[in-house]
C-alpha cells in the first residue's frame, strides 16, 4: 500500500493557526512523525487559508522537505497554488487532484506534464458531479484514464480516487466505491488508486472501526493507496495484516517488522 | 452473518475435563454466554474423547438446549456420534460435517435427510484431500453441491466450508480461500458458507488481528457464516461494521444496537 499522511491540513484542529504563524517546528514535527510511521508521501493542504494559499503551500512543501526525504502530495484544487508549490518541490510529486471537469482538467494537466507528477484523478465530471452509482464512477474513471493517457501521462502516474461517500446517507455507498474500484481495476489492471476513507463513516459512531473495516474491503477490491493518519496504529495494523493475507507481503516481512517494533500493540 | 459459537469443544483448554465430569453448569454457562453475544448456533464438539463421544455428544446437545433456545451445530466426523446426538436435538440442527469422500458422504447423508438438517460440506474428496488451489476447491465444492442437491438436500441447507489453510506455510492460501468462496458463490449465489478462520494465522503473531482482517475479506468474497468465539468483541465488531458497509444491515440497526450495548468498546 502507498500511504499518504494526511496530518498537515488546515481543516484539522490547530493546523490552521500553526501554518498562519509559519510554525516551522510544528510542520516539521508532523512530517517526521508521519514518515516514521510509514507515510510514503506527506500531504500538504492549506485550502482553508483562501487568501494566502499561493504563499503558504510552497512554504509547506519547503518546510516538509527540509525535515524528511519523502515527496509531497500537493493538495489543492487551485492551479496557481499548485504551480507555486511544485516549483519548490524536490523529487517526483503527487498532485491532488484533477477531475474530468473541463476547466479543472485544462488548468491542472500542464502542471502534471511539466513536473512529470503523479496525479490523483477524482471520478467527477461536469455532467455527473459526484457519482451516485458504480456504473457512473467506472465510466468517468475510465474516461479520465483515457484522457490522461492520450495527453501523455503514463498509466503508472495515474491514481484514481473513487470518491468515498457516507453509508449513513445512502446505504449502498460502500459497495458503490468497491464496485467502482473493481470495475476500473478490471479495465486498467496497472492503474493506481488513492482515496480518503473517513467519509464512509460520517454520521455513525465508532468511525475508526468502520474506516479500517472499509479499508480492508477496498484493498481487497483493488485499492493500492490511501490518504490517512499513519499514526493510527489500528488502521496501519489492518493494512499490514491485509497485505499478508492478500499475498502482498512476502514472508510477512513488513508485518513481522511492525510486530517487532511494537506497532501491533493495540 | 450466521454465527456459530465455537467455545464448547474439547480441544479447548478446560473443556475436556468439564465434559468428562459432565459438568452441567460449565456447559450451560458457555452456551448462555455465546447466545447472549450473538451466536445463532452453538457448536458442540467432543471429538478428543474418542471412547465416549457417542455418549458425550448427545449429553452435550441436551445440556446446551436446556440452557438456550438456539439450535446446535453438531460437530463430529463420526456418524454414530452424530446419530446419537441428533436424536436428542430439538429444532433444525446443523451437522458439521460432510465431505465428498465416498465413505464419509455415504455415512452422513442419511442423517442429513432423516433430520432435514443443515449440513456443512468441506471441499475435500478422496482424490485431492485438502485443496491446494482455488480451482480444485471450486471444483470439489460444486461437485458436493450437485451431489447433495441430487440426493434431495435443499440448497438453502448447504453450508460450504472452503477449508482455510495457513498463510505462513503457503502465502497464497488467503487468496485461495477467498477465490474458492467467490467461485462457488458465482455458480450457486444462494448457497451458504461456513468456516473457521483461525487456521489462516497459524504460526504468526497477533493472530486475532489477522483473523478478523481475514474475516472481512471472506465476507466481501461472499462468506455468510463463521465458526468463532462470539465473546471476541473485536471480531464481532468487525462483523457488525462490515455488515453496515456491505449494505447487509438496514439503517445500521445491528451496528447501532451493538454500540448502545457497549459491545464496540475495545
Amino acid at each position: 500500500m502507498i500511504i499518504v499522511g494526511e496530518k498537515i491540513n488546515t481543516s484539522l484542529k490547530g493546523v490552521s493557526e500553526a501554518i498562519k504563524a509559519r510554525d516551522v517546528e510544528f510542520v516539521k514535527g508532523r512530517a517526521i512523525a508521519q514518515a516514521e510511521n510509514g507515510a510514503n508521501y506527506i500531504d500538504v493542504n492549506c485550502g482553508t487559508l483562501i487568501n494566502e494559499e499561493v504563499e503558504a503551500l510552497p512554504w509547506l512543501v519547503r518546510t516538509v522537505q527540509e525535515a524528511v526525504d519523502r515527496p509531497c502530495c500537493i493538495d489543492s484544487p487551485n492551479h496557481l497554488a499548485l504551480a507555486a508549490a511544485l516549483k519548490e518541490h524536490r523529487g517526483k510529486p503527487l498532485i491532488n487532484s484533477i477531475t474530468a471537469e473541463k476547466e479543472r482538467y485544462e488548468n491542472i494537466l500542464p502542471l502534471v506534464k511539466e513536473y512529470q507528477a503523479g496525479i490523483i484523478a477524482l471520478v467527477m465530471d461536469d455532467e455527473h458531479g459526484m457519482p451516485k452509482d458504480a456504473e457512473t464512477g467506472i465510466t468517468v474513471g475510465i474516461k479520465l484514464i483515457e484522457s490522461l493517457l492520450k495527453d501523455g501521462v503514463p498509466l503508472d502516474d495515474i491514481y484514481i480516487d473513487p470518491l468515498i461517500q457516507p453509508v449513513s446517507t445512502s446505504a449502498e455507498m460502500g459497495l458503490v466505491a468497491t464496485d467502482t474500484i473493481r470495475g476500473i481495476r478490471k479495465a486498467y489492471p496497472e492503474v493506481h488508486f488513492m482515496c480518503g476513507l473517513s467519509n464512509v463513516s460520517y454520521g455513525l459512531p465508532k468511525r475508526g472501526l468502520l474506516n479500517r473495516t472499509f479499508l480492508i474491503m477496498c484493498m481487497f477490491a483493488g485499492l493500492d493507496g490511501a490518504i490517512l493518519d499513519p499514526g493510527n496504529l489500528e488502521m496501519m495494523g489492518a493494512i499490514r495484516a491485509a497485505e499478508v493475507l492478500m499475498n502482498q507481503d512476502q514472508f510477512a516481512t513488513n508485518y513481522l517488522d511492525a510486530f517487532r517494533k511494537g506497532l501491533l500493540e493495540f
